[in-house]
């Protein structure tokens, strides 16, 4: 499906990067964020504005001279407004509302009660409200430029601008789709009352709102009724509609020379059972209690010794947050602990690597034999659609139960408490005992549905969304 | 009211504590928590036995030889069976499971979910499970001795005992309250699954399960049906019902002659207008955020230097747990913050007092302008009905919108977001400057209530929907 309807894509990162090397000239680095990558249909079959935060020195200068025309990876044209900030305002939005306040409150994390001393006025009114305030200017100048066109907001860092776009621009076309989980009333309590409302009633400013899953949008429904009124949902369409992946991509990047050659390295040194995570080294994606019940795991079966092997892929994520760097210390502590307890001569219990590195995931996507992803919360989870798409093993998936994914593929996944040590060991030991047959079962089925229900699909049902909207309003 | 049948009190503190003096003699020290103090009209007009931990070594001496006579304060005679525990299952139960985990929880302080080493496994299995088991074992054998009598649980040390009873006597009339805040499914979700089932089970097995406010009860209701299904609070009569003190009580305190001797030295030293906040040193009572808003004003008002203090009459708490005592610096930290800030020759901004010194609090319930309870959570908050009882400067209450006597209290005091302190800053100057008429006619209203509403009629209403519970069963 395509519609002639002009897009207005709108996300804090934008999906490219611009500097200056060495001798001055300007540099393009390409985004490889997961939003970024999934909104890549978009760019391909649409007439996209793409509408970003100016990040580096070299990208103040470009938006200070209006927008630009830039090519896709595949080709395709583009427009590109990057938006520039006031450096201060950026960082409060951006290290301390968006990063780690939003992002800890919806999964759950949040300790904003616990530290005595936190306040988030300043940050929300200097930072995050300021350059909600930003992105709606941009937006408001490009619809002036084309009214018809749809904005499409993406996540939690722009929860602000729908609404001051609409009291701007009313008959504004505009959607937003929040990538990570919604929690209920009760969870929002640990934020100033204003400043929650806001962020419903922002949203709300939208004619098209999705999450992943349903779990997410009914949370959003009863939070949005609880601060708003129960009305407050009326005129947005709310709907569920979880992200996918392109499976071409991945079947493609299988066979990709590099990362063969990290497969080739992975098979020399592998042990003989394989349990996989591969995530960022983000407190929500709780890979130290993952490392926990591996320990567990070693603890109840000493047959397993020496055979079985975790390998931890993480990438490093948000260092300069004190939190994250604090968690960091804690998987690295936490995989030291399990391995000098039970290491033996030429078997490392956890093999854990921290950096940023998509040939060694790809590879090692191929030959787990477990692939272990307990977040406390996650949105979706998309490494559990990428990885069984290319594995080789006939691997099995451990999926925490509070994963955007577990609706999609409860059946054919072993589910974890993400709070509960002992049961993910269990879960790792039932992963690893499970029969072949119902592996294979297993794992046919996860490739089936990501296949059936892939990146595209995603796509074609916002922008249907949107044209619904259009129509009803009309 | 008073009814015939034997009442089984069941709590982990029990009335009265037990140890050996210098001489070796057997000393009793009488209990002084709010629980304890408003259970007494209990002890005065009914058949008691009271079941509690046995704490010193002298009580596990005395729970090895049985149930025990005791005499309350006003002549009454009960029933006291301690219950001996190992130490280390009680450590584990209390110091871990009770405090912080539950209590934290139900005040939205949890950081389980942060903490990456975070098991609750140990804790809940070893110690809470455990020691509910030995209060079980004990109720069954007074029931065995009085199969007639009702029992009374008290507050969340106490979640599984009552399920572990009705297994074995399946017709014990049992009711249990919870004295603190409830929560809603989403705030659950940091504690393994398992447990969250065992603690709404738990509850539900009494015949009539209390909370202080519909908010409360209703939040219990909604995570009950998310963890067990629509059906399962429907054989419970779940009701609200707010504590409240005995106003003689007060009254007469505020005319004892070390509260006047106290009263003198405050008058002495007392700024033109006074703050007071009367507390524990715990988290959910906001102190820091307090301190933080005190320093806020005093940024606005340059004209209220030198004539305006805050007097914080804390309580220590729970100074075993490492979150206490972090707390406990913090306080000391930011008192001492706004202090060196804003103090002049003869005026200290921030009087804080860290001990247990109830004629103090009484003096100071006197002789306050304005009285702030801003925690993050609260049960209910005794001390807003205690001190405007005795106050004599027309007092202005200023009250967290999160503590459940608000519901009670609403329209006459300055309500308060516990997490914004710039408002918290505001509703101080608010209050500071309520015309009179309208604190008086305030402080008049709180007192009417409390008095037409006292602990009496809450303990009234305890036993009568226990006999209406039992009245519907035969």
């Amino acid at each position: 499906m395509s519609i002639g309807r002009r897009l207005i894509v709108v996300s804090n990162r934008g999906p490219v990067g611009y500097g200056r090397d060495e001798d001055g000239r300007r540099v393009v680095r390409r985004g490889g964020g997961g939003l970024v990558t999934a909104l890549r249909p978009l760019v391909s079959r649409h007439d996209v504005t793409w509408v970003a935060s100016a990040m580096s020195d070299e990208e103040r200068t470009i938006a200070a001279s209006g927008p630009i025309e830039e090519t896709a990876t595949d080709g395709s044209r583009y427009r590109l407004r990057l938006v520039a900030h006031d450096p201060g305002a950026y960082e409060l939005f951006y290290n301390v509302a968006a990063n780690p306040a939003l992002w800890f409150v919806q999964h759950g994390l949040w300790e904003l009660k616990r530290d005595p001393n936190a306040d988030l006025t300043l940050p929300w009114n200097a930072g995050y409200r300021a350059v909600n305030e930003n992105f709606a200017q941009a937006v408001v100048a490009e619809l002036e430029r084309d009214p018809e066109a749809a904005v499409l907001f993406q996540d939690y860092h722009l929860y602000l601008a729908p609404r001051l776009v609409r009291e701007r621009v009313p008959d504004a076309l505009l959607g937003h789709f929040v990538h990570i989980p919604w929690v209920g009333p009760w969870a929002w309590r640990v934020l100033p009352e204003e400043s929650v409302r806001a962020i419903h009633d922002g949203l709300l400013a939208n004619d098209v709102l999705g999450f992943h899953t349903n779990r997410w949008r009914d949370a959003f429904l009863e939070s949005a009724a609880a601060y708003l009124g129960p009305d407050a949902a009326r005129r947005t369409l709310v709907s569920a509609s979880p992200i996918s992946v392109d499976p071409a991509e991945f079947e493609e990047l299988a066979w990709d020379e590099t990362v063969l050659e990290r497969e080739r390295e992975l098979l020399v040194a592998r042990p003989e059972l394989l349990v996989l995570r591969v995530d960022r080294t983000d407190p929500a994606k709780n890979a130290v209690r993952g490392f926990h019940s591996f320990g567990r795991l070693l603890e109840r079966r000493s047959d397993l010794h020496g055979r079985v092997g975790m390998l931890a892929l993480l990438d490093p994520s948000r260092q300069e947050i004190p939190e994250y760097a604090g968690y960091r210390n804690a998987l690295e502590a936490t995989a030291l602990s399990v391995n000098e307890r039970f290491a033996l001569p030429g078997w490392t219990p956890i093999d854990l690597r921290i950096r940023d590195d998509l040939p060694s995931s790809i590879a090692a996507y191929k030959q787990f034999d477990v692939l272990m992803a307990n977040s406390v919360m996650d949105g979706l989870n998309l490494v559990v659609k990428e990885a069984p798409l290319v594995n080789e093993r006939d691997g099995v998936v451990v999926l925490s139960h509070d994963a955007g994914a577990i609706d999609e593929l409860r059946a054919w996944v072993v589910p974890v408490d993400p709070h509960d040590v002992e049961q993910q060991a269990d879960a790792l030991e039932q992963a690893l005992e499970l029969p072949l047959p119902q592996r294979r079962a297993w794992l046919a089925a996860i490739r089936a549905h990501v296949r059936a229900h892939d990146v595209d699909e995603w796509v074609t049902g916002q922008l249907a969304a949107l044209e619904r909207a259009s129509t009803m309003r009309s």
